[in-house]
């Protein structure tokens, strides 16, 4: 997600340590410290303006969330929609997903989330998609034994890619819905401002859950 | 597929053993003595009318086509519009998808087509299901080791269903289409009766094509 650049961005981020992470490297391992309780770890790679990942923290006290962001200024919003909800379960960095496995532990998420990645439509650009092999490759890592991944987007090419991506890899689905809105697995489902503004428009909603086969 | 029972149908089938198989059991292992020339063999499961098997082997010559159809009407309608074309490549049978290991021998078909099946909504009717990993099980004996299969649908629960019950059997996608019939994939496209029908109403034609994994 882009936007424009906001001065203010820098400063907000720098100014509130204890919710904003700038340099992940240095938190491997030690994650859990940031947090009040130590509890399952969830991660969203690409929670744009937060919507999702604060909506999450809200509805699951029992688990402690963290948010990745690599544009900055998006990472700024997010951090100043976060910060007056003061929860102590969320925490966000501003950081590319391509480096997952220098910031986290391996098996230190539980879950991993996708919500409406930048389809990448060109060919050329296949390795830039959240669901191309490389970022597998990185999921499954970091990710404990068998632990799952949620995914959801309104881009028919992202989502064809992505079914076709991740059985290729090996992964095990859990669940397709190709509307999920309309469907039962809506009750619970915490929308991304994204989702909420197509899905409004009667665009379907994909979504597809899965897990990697423990070896 | 159902339709109102029609006296000739019976009459009509026996009259034609040439194309109409009605005894699929005893040419086990003898399928291609059937066709005028000894060449790849590819089936579909619920053939319906035969519009997709009949437009398939007139559009292959160099491939030998079975239409598999289990209700006596609807492949005595499907035999009615095959006869005139004389096409030495195509036969049709009237029996059951659930005996086909009783009528092919392993490794005997090349490919394989499920064409708009009966979704079974109802959970307690999953085993009916077309893509039910009993179903799943005899494709992978009859089809040759790595062969394909290719499941063509309106239907969204079954399509739903089908890509995670041939993910969690093993099956390695080749491709998905969520829209087949705005996708370059369409060229070439062999339409059945019903796909024709609702594609013109603008519902969107789901297409999975996969195959099993080699050992």
């Amino acid at each position: 997600m882009r936007v424009k650049h906001k001065k203010w961005a820098e400063p907000l981020m720098e100014a509130h340590p204890e919710m904003m992470v700038l340099d992940p490297e240095a938190m491997k391992g030690h994650w859990q410290d940031r947090f009040e309780k130590k509890q399952p770890l969830q991660l969203e790679v690409g929670m744009g303006k937060g919507q999702f990942i604060i909506g999450m923290a809200k509805a699951h006290p029992e688990i402690n969330f963290i948010g990745l962001e690599v544009e900055s200024t998006v990472a700024a919003i997010a951090l100043k929609k976060a910060l007056p909800e003061q929860l102590p379960n969320l925490q966000l960095v501003r950081a590319n997903g391509a480096g997952l496995e220098t910031f986290f532990e391996d098996g230190g998420i539980d879950r991993l989330y996708l919500n409406f990645s930048d389809p990448w439509p060109k060919t050329r650009h296949e390795k830039r998609r959240l669901t191309y092999k490389s970022f597998l490759a990185s999921y499954e890592r970091i990710l404990k034994p068998g632990g799952g991944l949620e995914f959801k987007t309104d881009n028919q090419g992202l989502f064809e890619y992505s079914l076709t991506s991740l059985n290729n890899y090996g992964m095990v689905f859990d669940g397709v819905w190709l509307d999920l809105h309309q469907s039962a697995e809506n009750e619970g489902n915490v929308e991304t401002e994204y989702e909420q503004k197509f899905s409004q428009l009667g665009q379907p909603i994909y979504k597809l859950a899965a897990r990697f086969r423990t070896k």
